[in-house]
């Protein structure tokens, strides 16, 4: 049995992977971590998990013979205690930002934090199984995406080499359910009366998540934004508990004949255990991928063929987060890559 | 007083209609009628319009004296009353979709229904106050706008000359509440099970709307669809029951500067009873214009000055449907434009 | 005109005060303070109440000249601006808990807090219409009721003697949304991914406002609590933003002949502007009472008649907290009662 | 393998019973029906199963070997396929309301039906394990219980003897989500512009499963409706998509000491793998116990210890409907009972 920690286990993400490591056959869950809690048995201060057996800790438990750590910690705390972890010989999957973007530069400016752990940056895998399957596998550090950029990659990268006939920048007009709208951290946001009943847009043009869609983008593709410029990309906030929903905008300097398009995202979605491609003429909804781990794509093209409408649907919490965390256990530690997941 | 009449008053459009007008002091609403409620007071059928006094009658019910009809009927409905009570000499505010568009091979492919009444359209006049003020005034028939529409203009219309310097065609990402996402004539597409915690796009690249937004933009600006591409517009399904937020995408030729574009729309607001600009650094919601007639807006430039996003959020059942059929009706008959709107 | 000031004016009470008296006939609404706004516009801090010229004030600001202040500010607050502003010859609406309670040992243990403005407590009478008209009238210091009470008291007041012929006590199993239920004072309790898509009980056989019904409904019928029982009362939390909906059992010993009920309340109800009873066969619904100042009202026997479910819908910001103030006040300087209202 | 077949697959409840069979480590699932789906793959229809490799058939499809056949059809159904089934040697799990009542007349009275399956009904064992595990065990009928009785039985069978000492009838407020309130049944009641933002009471002492709460307390405990009173019942629709709460209200003849109730109830439910009672001071809410199989029970007592609170939480698809069937089919086949549930 894999031995497993979440330091962090309290928090929505940390719930979810509670839940999920609860129930996956190869892994033991042997630690459990959260601030608040500590000393209460999880059963007790969430009676929906009255089967785990086991209590909180605090965040500074050790993880005597834990085989990986999940990090679902606020970033600066993913700075800290990441390179700490691989340092005793533990494998570590982070929830948090702060091991995605290459840049540092970039970084401090999105996020507003100094970089302390290059070291451990320079070692991270990005965790986008659709991406880095064969490097995730032999990961010491990975890089849990965040779940606009896996919403948006997934839409964007089946794209290929197209991606470099874009006559603008893609336009990625994102709507997250509260629990992806990092609610809990910008005060009174996610207060009922100001979400409920209410829509709104945040962050716009200055969302630490665009950076990290335009890196992966132009790494796995031909997409250039320096020439074809930067990608746009607006977070929503959805009066809603989970889920994501991207409409994402294409627009080719050519025609792309409806086969073609198609026939990429299909051959990309059948190799992916976690994508699924929608029919023509049907269109992703959040309710299709709700409570799973999969990222539901569908395609839509004007009548002339150079403009696209790719949509996809996600649930932010697990192929957003823990969903896709346990997706990276599962491919770090040699498991079948759907594990617990199905 | 001014009489009026609602045809069509039992559906949302119509109840509106009806709270609006009861209380607005210079008209007197003698006739209200509906297919269902034929013969029940509008108290006993709807207690929370208890104080009126009215009973509903059916929809071929006379409308003796009756100053202006207001249509809040099915399109096909329409296409038929509206010659009818226009030869009555009654003047008519059409809530429908069918006097909007001037090209009748349009309607018919977006519609799927022949245009019966070519003389009506004529004589329509498009009920955007902000764009056609003084004809509206002098008409006999107002075609109010659609509800998408008068966001989407209200975002755009204050470009002026600058909208023909768009380097790619606008991309309109709207999500509207049920009520105005004409969610109960597709079947099943309303019921609550389908919309709750869900979201999803519907009608991608074949909306009714689309044309009718291209039109008046091409009509009121330099755009030009045919050498600049079609208006790319997107609709969505919020679960919520009203207003209707409009994410709008420029990307411009050349950078704008945003002292610039901000004065554009700030002259354009500043002449508008029911628009507000937003300062700087806040960005538009629903709660600020549901339960109001007004459209706020709200601008946000990318660091480069070439992208810009517009957000406006209206309540689709007032500044979307029936307060700006008021509206109209104030400007037709001579009253004050934000009499019983404020 | 008279004057008004509204103290603690951006809560969500004071939003609806100033909302409904700023298109109040016979009012001007000179001074709106808060704590968190001072020195910002109205407007430019809710831009949905863009069209109010006025500034937000600390709330030691002077009220010269006002001659009524309404206060919508914590119960500490209350307790000690009341007394000053009443020296100060204004005369007071006051809507939080502090002046309905007749016990103070009671008040000190339902909230927590020693009541040091007896004198003012002497004085005050409690701003339900329907029980105590003529007294408001002539108060100077008015205790806005509680929104639980309000609803549960208008459906039990009209039981008038048959009170005493109860074989238990009333049960009320009442459900508000989150702007009645406090939620702003607990701690996380109204953050949304606590309430939506759950619901609870709270404070089950401890809320503040049992003592509140169970005074009146003794002082206004012949209910005795020592000798018939202590009202049963449980509030919930509804994950909607207003409405608060009473199902209220009633249990005879001896059967109620269904017309002698309906006669008793269908005579209060047609005394009452804002009392709306529904014919049989038809529930109250919240989406009846809701923005508006009624409560709307149901009658439901069961075969035997020993047993009645009554159910009382009304809006917690209207009719529970800002309209019924605003209809107080109507009372108090001489208005129409309705004025302001409908 | 237990072969197992769903008739009505495509249902609510159906759906679930598809999630929860298909991860099932001894249930094989050969056949689901639906009428409006025959002929499409199960992930087509709904793309959130894309991975159940099934077709829907028609509702008259042969169950060549099925061990169980799972009924999740309309009542009028169930009476015509249940007797057809079980000739045909198949045990059957009925989810519809047609098996419950012992009592024919009482049946047609609520259903509006004529019962024509007697011999049926009289081998028919109610699915509820907490009060009638061991005849499931053997029954060749189940009928599985309604969502409501579920919640209200487990908060009250636990009262044992206690239950002949109430000194009224015990009142039970229920709350629930739109799929358990039969929402698709009735004309537009489930129609999100009706519900959203809305909360009413509805069928007040004529709903159906009224006599079923009754008929099994009285079997289960002393409760004699002849002399204490008929079970008061009360259902309301929740603006949600799932989960029940039940408030229910007892009021006993003497004083019950706190320690002595809650002996009773924490020994039921420790006995119970699917029932959590909780500690004192907390109470039972939804999200507790949605997303599973549990009912949650908390326990409230008012000063006097005459009157109390028991509060029951419940997702109404699962435990109160799909969830139950799949543990009645555990004790059925012998597997363990919480198999496939957890």
């Amino acid at each position: 049995m894999t031995k497993a920690a979440i330091i962090g286990a309290a928090g929505l993400s940390g719930l979810e992977l509670i839940r999920l490591l609860a129930r996956h056959g190869g892994v033991e869950l042997s630690v459990v971590t959260s601030g608040k809690h500590e000393g209460r048995a999880v059963g007790e201060a969430f009676p929906e998990l009255s089967r785990v057996g086991l209590t909180f800790r605090g965040h500074d438990a050790t993880l005597d013979g834990c085989d990986v750590a999940f990090l679902a910690v606020p970033n600066q705390a993913s700075l800290e205690q990441a390179p700490r972890l691989l340092d005793q010989g533990v494998r570590v999957i982070d929830l948090s930002g702060v091991f995605r973007l290459a840049d540092v530069a970039v970084f401090q400016r999105f996020y507003g934090l100094t970089h302390t752990a290059p070291e451990a940056l320079r070692q991270a895998v990005f965790g986008l199984p659709e991406a880095f399957r064969e490097r995730i596998a032999g990961a010491r550090l990975v890089a849990n995406p965040g779940c606009y950029p896996t919403g948006a990659l997934i839409g964007l990268l089946p794209l290929g080499e197209l991606a470099g006939t874009l006559a603008a920048p893609p336009v990625i007009d994102a709507k997250s359910g509260v629990s992806g709208a990092g609610g809990r951290v910008e005060d009174d946001s996610s207060n009922f009366m100001e979400v409920n009943e209410n829509f709104r847009a945040y962050k716009v043009f200055s969302h630490q998540h665009t950076p990290e869609i335009e890196q992966y983008l132009a790494q796995c593709t031909p997409y250039d934004p320096a020439t074809q410029g930067a990608v746009v990309f607006t977070p929503h906030l959805l009066p809603i508990s989970r889920g994501i929903l991207s409409t994402i905008y294409l627009r080719f300097q050519q025609p792309i004949p409806p086969r073609e398009l198609r026939r990429r995202y299909a051959r990309f979605a059948e190799a992916e255990p976690f994508v699924t491609l929608l029919p023509e003429g049907r269109g992703a909804e959040l309710k299709m991928a709700n409570y799973t781990n999969d990222c539901v794509v569908s395609l839509h093209p004007d009548d002339s063929g150079r403009n696209w409408v790719v949509l996809t649907a996600m649930d932010n919490l697990l192929k957003g987060a823990a969903g896709q965390a346990v997706q990276n256990m599962n491919l770090m530690f040699g498991f079948g890559e759907t594990e617990g997941l199905v």
